[in-house]
C-alpha cells in the first residue's frame, strides 16, 4: 500500500558483478553515488544475475557431461544436451516438454522454463560457453544483503532479488521474486473487509513478484546497466516473509 | 525502460464511479486536483473495476437462471449456480475446475478465475446480489479514454486498464493487463544483443502487464480510493500494441 507517491530509481553506474564481489558494499556505494539517503522502508530490487555472479555460479559447458535422459529430452526439445543435463540437475521435476519448450520446477520451487538457467548476459572467456545458475538460496541472500544495508545506513530496508519467467496462457516474460527480506512477499488480507464491508474474495496479493514486475520495467533487458531499482513509498503493516511463501504447494496446484 | 526515476501517483480522492459516468471526465478532473501537469509518455493504470462500472457491467444475481451445465459445475466447485451461469455466459472455455475452484477462458482470451466476474468492493442495492462483469472491450476502452486525455492535456498518453489474477504454481494474486493503448503492451526485443552481443534468448517483455503490477502496488486492494494510478517516466521506441497480444494462442499454450 502507498499514500504517498513510489518512486523507482535505478542505481548509477553499476559496475560490472565478477565472482566473489562484495555486492552489499557495491550496493552501498551505489545508493551513496546516486545521491539516496535511505530510509526506513526503502526497497532494492536486485536483478538475479548480479547475486548469480557475485556468487559464482557459472558452470563451463564443456565439463558437463550429459546423461542419457539429458540426451533424450535434448532431442524432444531442440536444446543442447549440456544445457539440459544442467536443467535437470538444478530441478525436482520436468513439468512440461516440448519442441523449443522445457519447463522444470527448480530445486527452490520455481517453475519456469529451463529451470531459470541463463545463457544470455554472460560473456564467455575463451571462447568457452558458460551458463549461470540460479543463487544458491535466494531469500537467504536478500536477508544477508539487507544486514549490510540496514547496518551500513541505520534504517530497515527491504530486498528482492528478481527474474524474468513466462508463464502459462500469456505472452512476453513478467518480472518474478526469486528471493525477499525484509517486507511481506506474500500479504494476507484475509478478513479485509471491502469498501462495502463485505468481506473480501481476494485473499493474498504477491507483493514481492509486483515488485519483481515494476523493478523489471526499469531495469530492462538488455541493459545490464540498470541491475539494482531503488524504491520509495510503500507501506505494509504486516509481518516480513519470504519469497518461499510465493510457491504454492504441488497438491494445491491444477496446472501440472 | 527508463533512465530517470519511474514515479507512480495515485489520483487524490477519486469519487466512487456509477454506471454512465464519464471516466475521462473524471481522470482529468484526478489529474488537475493532484496538481499533475501531464507530459508525453505518461502513463493511466486504471482498475478494472472503476471501467465496469463506467459502463454499468452489472448482473443482478436473483435474474440469473442457471442452465443444467452450471448447476452440475456449481456443485462441483461449491460455487453458486447463478455465478457460475455468469461465468459461462461470459465463456468460450472451462480450463479447469475443482472444490472452490473455477478457471476458464473469457471470451476476450484471459484465462482467469471465474472468468474475472466480481462480488467484492460491490455495492448491493436493496439486499440485491450483484456481480460485475469485465469492461466490454478493455482495449478500445483504454483507446477512447486516451483519445480524451490527449485531447484535453494535448499531450501523448499511454492507457491501461489492470485487474488481478491469480497463477499457477504461485501463491498470490498480481496485477495483470486487461487493456492497453498508447503503448508496447508486448515489448519485442528479438534480435537485441545483450550486454556482451549475444543474441538474447528472452525475446518478449509484457510490458502492459508490468505495468499494470506496479499500479496494483499502489492501488493497494481494500481501498477502492486510489483506482486511478499515474506512472511518469517510462520510454519506450516500439510502436503501441494493445493488450490482446499479450494473449497466448491456443495452439501455442502447453498449460490447458
Amino acid at each position: 500500500m502507498a499514500s504517498e507517491p513510489v518512486t523507482l530509481t535505478a542505481l548509477r553506474d553499476f559496475p560490472m558483478v565478477e565472482p566473489g564481489d562484495d555486492l552489499a558494499g557495491m550496493i552501498i556505494d551505489g545508493l551513496r553515488r546516486t545521491g539516496i539517503q535511505p530510509r526506513d522502508g526503502d526497497v532494492l530490487v536486485l536483478a538475479q544475475k548480479i547475486v548469480s555472479k557475485a556468487e559464482g555460479r557459472y558452470v563451463e559447458l564443456k565439463g558437463v557431461a550429459p546423461s542419457a535422459r539429458a540426451v533424450e529430452l535434448a532431442r524432444a526439445t531442440g536444446k543442447d544436451p549440456r544445457m539440459v543435463e544442467l536443467i535437470l540437475a538444478e530441478s525436482s521435476e520436468v513439468v512440461k516438454y516440448g519442441p523449443g519448450v522445457l519447463v522444470a520446477e527448480h530445486r527452490l520451487g520455481f517453475v519456469m522454463a529451463n529451470a531459470g538457467i541463463d545463457q544470455s548476459n554472460i560473456d564467455h572467456p575463451d571462447g568457452n560457453e558458460r551458463a549461470l545458475l540460479l543463487p544458491e538460496d535466494p531469500d537467504a541472500a536478500c536477508a544477508a544483503i539487507k544486514a549490510h544495508l540496514d547496518a551500513a545506513f541505520g534504517v530497515d530496508f527491504g530486498v528482492v532479488i528478481n527474474d524474468s519467467f513466462g508463464r502459462p496462457w500469456r505472452q512476453g516474460v513478467t518480472g518474478v521474486a526469486l528471493g525477499a527480506a525484509g517486507l511481506p512477499a506474500l500479504l494476507n488480507l484475509i478478513g479485509a473487509p471491502d469498501l462495502f464491508g463485505r468481506t473480501m474474495r481476494i485473499t493474498e496479493v504477491a507483493v514481492a513478484d509486483e515488485l519483481a514486475a515494476a523493478a523489471s520495467l526499469v531495469m530492462g533487458q538488455t541493459d545490464a546497466g540498470r541491475p539494482v531499482i531503488h524504491v520509495r513509498g510503500m507501506r505494509w503493516d504486516a509481518p516480513a516473509r519470504p519469497a518461499a511463501d510465493l510457491r504454492r504447494p504441488r497438491q494445491q496446484d491444477m496446472f501440472r
